[in-house]
């Protein structure tokens, strides 16, 4: 029998690629979508990507009460941070439906797991509710987080440097994901230490490394849709070399479809419409540095398709069904 | 002594351009700059481009009022449609400032000269009230009327195709002007006969060719910030050939500096940020159909370069002053 | 027992459509990957994506002649025009095989038939020789082909204003594929009747209408990767309504899943990685004229997703598998 | 009487940049044009942009020769690295031509003035021999020069995470300027230490801070045309603050109109097209970090703006004509 899902907030942009990715999963079922802004639109207007290919059970809800008057397996969150939290909590309380959160509102929180599924694969099979990452956290901590545990890197002065498609601002529409106001501009925003996602990076890496780090990331605008390329510099530990990164990473993420150190730098195209997170290191002559570049899509492996994935941890199913 | 110049609707795409434009001007002075919706701002802070570039003159207006109680020489409006009419009168009914307006308002009007500044040059000269004509006519009448005129083209039938980057929007966001949802896609909009520029074109090729015309128009929405291709179709009248048209436009744009038939198809990057309006025409062979491409920037001759070409005109300057 | 298949031109843009389709194909195994311009190189270099994900038959040929040592069950030829009728003959002849072939060298031979799917399905059931449609042909035919055999439009006059993403130009570097040539820059080329796409339309149109046509059809670059979106304008005969057009469509493609007329204007995100050709239709006020707005995906539909349908229905297969 | 100028690479894109804003410069004239690959090409054609702009003095030679039999009183060359120092020496030997070289063959060496205009005004005033600076190290030297003067930042462990437009890679088609490739894409390159920019840039500010330096590079490639924004990390010495830094930077530029610290983060879209270079510093709390993020538009103060301002210096012309 199939797992019955809800999706809250189904239609900003993780919403819609989050049914995109369950119309191809062979063992759940959309019982309904939910959206604050657009109760009771028809999805396929919205999206018309998807027209004639939704099945009938994948209807918009009038109202959050037609949301919370259900039991699902599981529901999904990809609404906004603060409103998510609230609109959750029904699902958490009625016993039996898990909840996987998109947005940032519990991944701080001792209620929930943090979702990254690599990293916490135990806890998150047992998880009642599951925060998913960041897009940008994901990038960083994936490649950081098996360095950090076998102390290959120094745990301070680590700098993240960011780069992320339009995507990752949501759909709301604003001068900042204007056409005219994004093409043909890159430019730094919330530099250095003043991004939302800096908290559960630090913390997670903290969690790694036995200490508090004092980690710098600088987030960029790049004209594209979708993809996160972060370039990250950091010290090795005296005799270290790229070569144990590498040998680190390659036990770390053995049995992972999804992770992986590759043998160039990646591109963000690389990974586009993928669940996968790649990354290549970099010693510079003559230095103990290591130059990681990270790339994942912001959209997949940054937001619904790791949901999708703790999703499958969560309910025993193959970690990579629907996401290969 | 220059000319004192007001700018209603400073804050939008056209009215940044226009700004852009008139510092390079000699001859004109910005006395000040009026902005709807972001009365009393700092320009600078909303285009940073031209931080450190304004004259002390042209200060943002903290309100309407303040405009209309000023008697600049030119006021140009870049308000929307529906606002300009209001908004400018105070200043037609001055006695003495003479006003370009940008928005559609007045171009089926009998107030005002339709300013194809090519076309009407002598009685926008005199003008009073210029009514600049939309981007996609601009693209779509230079060529056809000196053919229509002529005799070259049967006036029936006639189909434009046209093209337009997304800054022919304007400056508010909004889904069709998100990059996520602009950026790979290309759309039809407003397809035959719905939008509204067919009526000025069809007032305008009615008068060159003695009736009315059944012109058909179909806008294009193309993932860039500026630039529109107008692919036309029209019939040679009989025993007519390209080389007659293009003989007829040689002719009829010899003084003007900005119109050309020119040897090859044009491109829309081959005019970008320049005032010129180019196309070229191909008979295919054995018939006696004539396809012309015209290529402008929508943003310069599509709007505020022309608009600025006419106020050369209408205070007796040279016609490509800050223009060439 | 898995169908093998080989591929000629592999590290092409449409050979690398067909392998990214192929990895979902349930019934085929790529037993061989062939390229006259990088033999033998490992096809993860050249298309990192794909790094991984290659089962270990999909390897680089080294020569043609190891292509032509084997007897595949089918033969996908992405090689260019000219190319590839002399490639896939060894292929012909060995009487097992059966080719489909994505150039032009076969589109107007007797010797294949027209893989347009859903016109051609019995046909191309039995075919030995399958020649794929090209992209614009595709485009323009789908919604046109049931238009002509009904006598609902006038088979004179007919204009197809097509425009296309850049991958339909290859993987060749060109400067017309040079990012700096093509971002912020649109054009049109091989106007009115140059193109090679021309003939094949005339004469799938011709077969289907019953007399030569004088279509004209104008191709233009559009600066985003893929898709395809033609622009249509031809005469209803006397009596017919935009409405007798759609109630045409919906009974000539009742049976197949991907081509479908849509009750608004198809915009080519829409089918962006899909395989459906979608077009929608609309009548001019009081006029006889249809325009008709036609999108598909010109790698999938228009090129690599249509050769695989053809494969699907050659072999008896279910028409949508691994497209869907 | 107005100085007569050669430009040697004429075709390339800075090439085409430096006609562009000598066309507006009252006080040159081109007297030719060459291209080592495309000798006697009409320039219109390969550009028609400038159709009908150019005067008729700015012919294409037909070999280089013809160039070498000139005495212009400046020479540009704009020829790849390499081909440049060769082109150039018989205008050195002719004891009259003054030579603005924008390739890397005199960077490195002591027969040049390095042409960082506001640093090396008063050297560059006398040159004979000017090396134009590459674009990334002009935007990573204008911010960090006077800092390390002024002793306001470590010396050791800086880091420059750049991000440049296609543009930069010049005009030549291959697989990494090919738009399928590039947009949508988003990817670093030379990582850390192995771009041909980085001994430059360490040269230079080991001048300036008395010892070799160990920076640390990494250039991206952004799906844009035009642009660099170069995010660097340093460390303030002790009790140096970011107020400090923007002191020392209105000082050193307080009579350069192109160079300046902004009071927010400047974005490349700024400055596209200017040939102004700005940046603007944030410490992040409770750290010795100094984050700089300095935004140049790679075609103009990172190309072929420099080269005209430094035309401007060496001939005692205002040092901003044709550039402001």
């Amino acid at each position: 029998m199939k797992l019955k899902v809800g999706i809250l907030g189904a239609t900003g942009l993780t919403g819609a690629e989050l049914v995109r990715l369950l119309l191809r999963h062979p063992q759940t079922e959309i019982v309904w979508l939910s959206s604050e802004t657009q109760y009771g639109s028809a999805y396929e207007k919205i999206y018309p990507a998807f027209s004639g290919r939704l099945p009938a059970s994948a209807r918009m809800l009038t109202n959050m009460q037609a949301a919370h008057g259900t039991v699902p397996d599981a529901v999904f969150s990809c609404l906004p941070h603060g409103a998510s939290a609230p609109a959750v909590k029904p699902f958490l309380a009625n016993g039996k439906t898990r909840v996987i959160d998109l947005s940032s509102d519990f991944r701080l929180s001792d209620e929930a797991v943090y979702g990254l599924s690599e990293i916490h694969r135990e806890r998150i099979a047992k998880a009642k509710l599951t925060a998913n990452p960041g897009c940008y956290p994901t990038s960083v901590l994936l490649p950081l987080i098996p360095l950090l545990k076998a102390g290959l890197i120094r745990k301070e002065g680590i700098i993240a440097d960011s780069k992320s498609g339009v995507s990752g601002a949501g759909r709301k529409a604003t001068e900042g994901t204007h056409f005219v106001f994004v093409n043909e501009n890159f430019s730094a925003y919330k530099v250095g230490d003043q991004h939302r996602h800096l908290p559960e990076m630090r913390a997670q890496l903290g969690a790694a490394g036995g200490a508090p780090s004092d980690l710098l990331f600088t987030p960029h605008l790049v004209p594209m849709e979708r993809g996160i390329l972060s370039t990250i510099y950091a010290d090795l530990m005296p005799l270290k070399t790229v070569a144990d990164a590498e040998a680190c990473w390659n036990k770390a993420y053995a049995g992972s479809p999804f992770v992986r150190a590759v043998s160039d730098f990646p591109q963000t195209a690389d990974v586009a419409r993928s669940n996968e997170c790649r990354f290549h290191a970099y010693q510079p002559t003559g230095t103990s540095k290591l130059i990681v570049v990270s790339a994942l899509d912001n959209m997949v492996k940054g937001a619904s398709g790791q949901a999708l994935q703790n999703l499958n941890i969560m309910f025993g199913l193959d970690e990579a069904l629907a996401l290969a």
